[in-house]
């Protein structure tokens, strides 16, 4: 009820995850009629969220909204040995969140009907992330 | 330990659903000695958070606060379809979050003393908002 | 498996506590093959959130940003009976969030490498924090 999921390396900027992630928990979560689904990233440059998934202008202006928010000019912060998008990436990291939880109904995610997980890039040259998820059963 | 819980169609702003919830769940949590409370929106354009509940001034800095930090001018959009207050609502929604998890301690949500549970409305003409209780017991 | 934490009081600024947290909860978590932490801040002028835990700059830096994202200027708040921190603070709590939610793995927190866990304290003369960690096996 625990499962490892690693994200391939992506751009910087906001990308949905929500098919990725349904596919991945499709086995774990098909045997749980009533929970929780808890999604953990282990990285404190990246985030992830749940947003509007269906319009992919939601993403660009997403990301443009989060520059304007905290933005990336070098001599605003004292964390700068990895550059430019090193400080901007912890807070942005911190006030997105690195978890989601989802409430599980009849073996499958319940999200609204425009909701999707999206996964918010901040590096200009990521790696894979990890994330860990975890499954919690009421029934 | 999974119910739905509907919000009537509130006016954009921040708005106490204290109350509500505990009047929804009191019956639930009343049989619950300890575990955790999850409450999650199934929207994009609205969040759920906790905030301080006493003093109704608070809320309505809160979304003058929000407004400044997301501005609702519809030239910095793309995502624009439904109006100046769309693609604001999906921002502030994730910044915000769409769930909130809370203790509970012999039968009630172990809020602090001064907090509560705001629902955001960032939209001008919203209907009914749907929200999906899960309380998990540990004994 | 729930268990309450007092933090002492800090000063204005974000403070690691990943320690103390360990420190209190080993003997509980030390149980625990597989499930869920959840550490929930009973306060609406601080927040808790899980970022950059190796470099003292990432929290000196964080401060400043969070305090340009809602400037500590009186005249733009209705909430301040209690000073200028009054209603920053809990614009910062809402936007930071009062809870984290982490796996546990092998009777550990499974925070990646550079993640930990920070109490902001937004208050220039707080008192005590208090927490509630609530443990959920999965198994």
């Amino acid at each position: 009820m625990q499962k490892i999921v690693i994200l391939p390396a992506m751009p910087r900027g906001i990308h949905s995850i929500t098919r990725l992630v349904e596919r991945e928990l499709e086995t774990i979560l098909s045997t749980v009629e009533s929970g929780i689904l808890h999604v953990f990233l282990c990285h404190t440059s990246a985030a992830i969220t749940i947003n509007e998934d269906a319009d992919p202008d939601v993403t660009l202006d997403m990301m443009d909204i989060l520059d304007r928010i905290v933005p990336m000019h070098r001599q605003l912060y004292r964390h700068t040995a990895e550059g430019p998008d090193d400080m901007t990436s912890h807070a942005l990291a911190s006030l997105i969140g690195c978890s989601v939880t989802i409430p599980i109904q009849q073996g499958r995610m319940a999200l609204g009907t425009w909701q999707g997980i999206h996964l918010c890039e901040f590096r200009h040259h990521a790696r894979n992330r990890k994330l860990i998820a975890t499954i919690h059963s009421i029934q």
